[in-house]
């Protein structure tokens, strides 16, 4: 019961999160081709930052699969989860706006940290409120994507002052990364 | 369980995704009649989406009705179409605001066919989950409709630049078209 | 099953309908109480809008609670329904924006009158699917509140040339008409 | 039923009321570390907002949660709940954009102050619908918290005329004292 109601409250503010961002790409006023020329690089980071939340999404998804208790603790680092899921809709405007200038690119990226930050936290919670025999803890395993990804972000903040492409490519690494099917906490439940 | 956070956020993001369609109808500065006579091609313009967006939450949420499991592919084929969805409001805007010229019209359909192409998509991906004995392969049949309203968009997107008028009548047409309710598979169910 | 969708995407769109008005309500620049006063308009109106929609959501609520079947019809009624409540938030930034001149104000009936319209569409819907022993028939009765609003819409329709103060009290008296606590289906349930 | 539905409507708005504060945060033109320079008041509104919309959010989630019967002026308080609670992007907005000078800091005292006394006639309403063992009644107890808020939030409506740092400490200071895990209603359910 009151985990559907954390699951509703998440799943609404993504689908927000996800949606507003659409409002970034502003309408353009003229009706050529050349009107639409400084809208790809919004389109670009609208689509990377859309897969960045569908993965969020599907990791929460399974990830709450597994809980069954939802602590004060598990409340809060959810909302604070969400709270850095929130601007991401804001980096995106302003990376796209500025056509991938580097203070941008490296905001980008450490938003992107603060959610994996985040994301881990909560995850940390679960796992220690299901004790001993944790589904979430066989589940990930020694959860090498979730302990590699913020190094890479690191990197990525850093060289976006080199190049922006060494940054966006990284971003679109990380992204690939996760894209691939998360089976295994499909696999230790089945189990 | 699974399956009803799918369709909560998708209901959610379609939800959204109808709603700030309303924000591109700008609040006009002045009082008068006259004020309002440049919004008349917006709001047609957010008549047609609201009736193609209506069309989509119908046959998704009938769709949905016949998923038992949903798997990872169902999931990323799911945000694929709320991804070009999402992108509704955006040509909509443009298609009003600049009076249905030739580009914005052609866009519009661009954005048209590559909705119907990730329906598609989806629901493919769940015939294929279902196996031999598929609920939804045999609601669909033919799948008729299906088969004709990407090609009625590819004729409507060429010959947006003949003139406005047609692309515009095609557009209403695959509407009006999918508007007559859709038994097929409430039939199915039935039997 | 198919009900509960039908719900959740009706009050995620009534909850985005009625949360985006506030958007409409526009940070002012200065930080003078000055500043404000052309934002008290716009607030009434919001207040004014804000209780329509809360006795909208609150009456389709009790009358959903008597549906058992889904129907298509009974979808797209639903659909034609929030068309018109979305356009709320519209009317009612050009109502407040334009200090409740003449035209704003007439237009502000006709959204409404359009809503108890498509209201009435869908419960009568709703009834003819029941059958014969409606609970939603007996409930509603002969549904005085129904058909009177409509008609006091009009009257404000027209008045508002006469005079904003008359279709501005007249909209007030419907909503306070409706705000009365409509116990009528829950008193129908109950036997 | 009806509770699960009052529970989906105010997640839904609250969603909504936290991700459109974000639109506030707009997206600046330059690239430069400089550009981002006027934000950060805004920014920090937006922190200090979002954790009071949480905590409504989780106390809300807690005090519904003993809910049984959903009644008319159950469900009247709580969208008068939400009507204030919808007013938190503007003055947040305000407050941030006016770099914390006196009316808007105050405003922003009085709306949370409004948001409070809505608060207390929804947990009023609920706990006289519950009848004289109320679980509610005994699980907020003396509800100190509840009462001392209010009276913080009037000193810092006056204080914010002597000084914008004096109001602002208190915000966060009644923010922080309702952080602090409610774990009254969950203590009270598990006897």
């Amino acid at each position: 019961m009151e985990k559907n109601r954390l699951e509703a409250f998440s799943d609404c503010v993504l689908a927000i999160v996800i949606t507003i961002m659409v409002l970034e790409i502003k309408v353009p006023h003229g009706h050529e081709l050349a009107d639409l020329q400084p809208l790809v690089p919004v389109f670009l980071s609208y689509v990377l930052s859309f897969i960045y939340l569908g993965i969020y999404w599907n990791n929460h998804h399974h990830m709450m699969h597994t809980v069954r208790q939802v602590t004060g603790g598990i409340l809060w680092a959810n909302l604070h989860l969400l709270f850095w899921l929130s601007l991401i809709p804001f980096v995106t405007g302003w990376m796209g706006e500025n056509h991938f200038s580097p203070l941008p690119m490296a905001l980008y990226g450490i938003i992107l940290l603060m959610c994996a930050i985040a994301y881990f936290i909560l995850q940390y919670l679960i796992i220690r409120a299901q004790g001993e025999d944790s589904i979430l803890a066989r589940a990930i395993g020694r959860d090498l994507k979730g302990k590699i990804s913020p190094v890479i972000y690191l990197i990525a903040i850093f060289s976006s002052w080199v190049s922006s492409w060494i940054a966006g490519a990284l971003y679109v690494l990380v992204a690939l990364m996760w894209l691939i099917p998360d089976k295994r906490i499909e696999r230790v439940i089945e189990k």
